[in-house]
């Protein structure tokens, strides 16, 4: 049986390209006790896996060169030596950018495909959607009549965000990249208002969607956006930092107008998060995102590429903003 | 009876000068009901009274040109229309830079001069100490054992912070302007180290005195002094916005490295603060203070210009650092 997986090639400098990858043949590794075979269905390509593509400390040890990239994947189980999984099921971990793997039972957790589709699992129903669910509600506790702008708000985490807010009674204002995503918000997903970032007169239209001003920011592209969105916090504003997507390529530390003077006066708070810390709670995220999304409240969007060896490149569209909603690849 | 009062007389460009302010004779006004008049014997002056002095939304409603400016002050009563105060006792209150100053009676709170010297009720035991304790303990929340690393360390504000991080168990590191301060803040009052922000190889002093990182920063300075405490933050670390002394003379915003990304990889948090939000909680900070004060745990140092109309020039001595610990003015 014919394996395929793409290593972590070298360290991008900048914009990650195709030559940080390659792929290769490699052997199915033969299963022990409690392991289990797994056939990759949808692999999930994420903004954060260029964080681990660079060298030194962050929140989650870097890739190293020659390893096999890891992210969240959705796959068929093949082969079983565990009692909890059977062959045909349908199973979600984060495993290696393969055609097969081989993973310890306690590595995998089952996806219900009667719920909602398979796919969920690594979007609204997996790490994004529950990134939305814990940092608005747990950081940005946003209070019914409250605005809350969300930028990167096209993105599977931004475009949940957003919807949560609605959900808990705010007004909802998304800054995304085109005049297309916006549409999507505002017209399919009930988002209040959204701009678009490379609009002309950002700043201003930013302004007049938040005529009572700003009380949660769920950040995830940080930059000149949030330099849009600071001047506009409310007292008491809490500032969610989920993810700095447009910082991630850039070589050395970005510059731009210190946010302290406005958070001292503000009385407000910038929280950073890592999504692992309320792995105690995933259960009750998944079951209110679940329901939501079955009463017709939560909707979702997935921009799909198709092919094994295409995983690279859909990685690298994330920077150009080439979905709307969660990328992620079928690969078989 | 002759008056005098400080008025503000321009809003300044930078640095703050004579020239904003003006000293004119005024009558003492007359009393009604409930009224008090008191004698001006302590003026505190203090680095937020810069933010006022500018136009436009900040926590305090700016000053008005030609508006007497309004600080913490300690005084004796002289004449009394309110029952809570007879003349001679000793009060403190937030009134204008006047020889004599009609407050009501809610406005003021009585010093009682057997506890501790009455110019305490505007440093350790007033609003600079309650700053300390608040934002400290209750924003920063450090843990016995962890680093703290206070700027504006040999300040009114810094050095209660020091010596509170000390009482609780952790390892204090304090940021000061120059040799003298720093000697007192480890000789005097037992800060584990102390680094000279002026000194060449700050950095590296800095990350040498925090060989377990920062868990909590207590930032009273801002600007280049925080860019070099933010690399070295811990998972989790706590950043306590209490002033940004060195930002507050730009004319325009100052730019740095942004903060987000040192955020964001260590879960940490960064929130500004205003000590109004604790009133109800003020007794509750007075009475530890005072018992750490009275149990030689807790220190204060005081710099005192004498003659009211030295008044602007101690305010303004402040951005140069003149003070050690609390600056005062001493009137009658």
């Amino acid at each position: 049986m014919l394996n395929k997986e793409i290593r972590f090639a070298s360290r991008p400098a900048g914009m990650p390209t195709l030559d940080n990858f390659k792929i290769v043949d490699a052997e199915v590794q033969e299963l022990k006790d409690g392991e289990v075979s797994v056939r990759t269905l949808y692999i999930s390509v994420d903004p954060y896996l260029r964080g681990r593509m660079r060298e030194g400390r962050s929140y989650v040890p870097p890739f190293e060169v020659g390893q096999v990239i890891v992210s969240g994947l959705v796959g068929e189980v093949v082969e079983s030596r565990a009692p909890e999984f059977a062959p045909g099921d349908v199973v979600t971990g984060m495993l290696g950018w393969r055609l097969y793997n081989v993973a310890k039972a306690p590595e995998l957790r089952k996806v219900d495909s009667r719920v909602a589709p398979i796919t969920t699992a690594l979007g609204v129903l997996g790490v994004p959607g529950l990134s939305a669910y814990f940092g608005l509600l747990d950081i940005g506790k946003p209070k019914e009549g409250e605005t809350v702008v969300v930028s990167g708000a096209a993105g599977a985490v931004g475009m949940t965000a957003c919807q949560i807010a609605k959900i808990k009674g705010c007004r909802a204002v998304g800054i995304a990249g085109s005049d297309e995503k916006n549409q999507y918000l505002t017209a399919e997903l009930g988002v209040d208002a959204a701009i678009n970032y490379k609009g002309p007169e950002m700043r201003q239209a930013l302004k007049d969607a938040c005529p009572k001003g700003v009380d949660v920011y769920f950040d995830n592209v940080g930059g000149e956006i949030s330099d849009a969105v600071l001047p506009l916090i409310n007292q008491g504003a809490r500032i969610v930092l989920c993810g700095q997507i447009s910082l991630y390529n850039l070589d050395k530390p970005d510059v731009g107008p210190r946010p302290q003077p406005a958070l001292l006066v503000n009385r407000a708070s910038m929280q950073g998060f890592i999504i692992t810390d309320y792995a105690a709670r995933f259960a009750e995220g998944v079951m209110n995102l679940g329901q939501w999304l079955g009463a017709g409240k939560l909707k979702y969007a997935e921009t799909v590429v198709e092919g094994f060896e295409n995983t690279p490149n859909a990685f690298i569209g994330l920077f150009s903003g080439e979905n709307l909603g969660k990328q992620i690849v079928k690969v078989a």
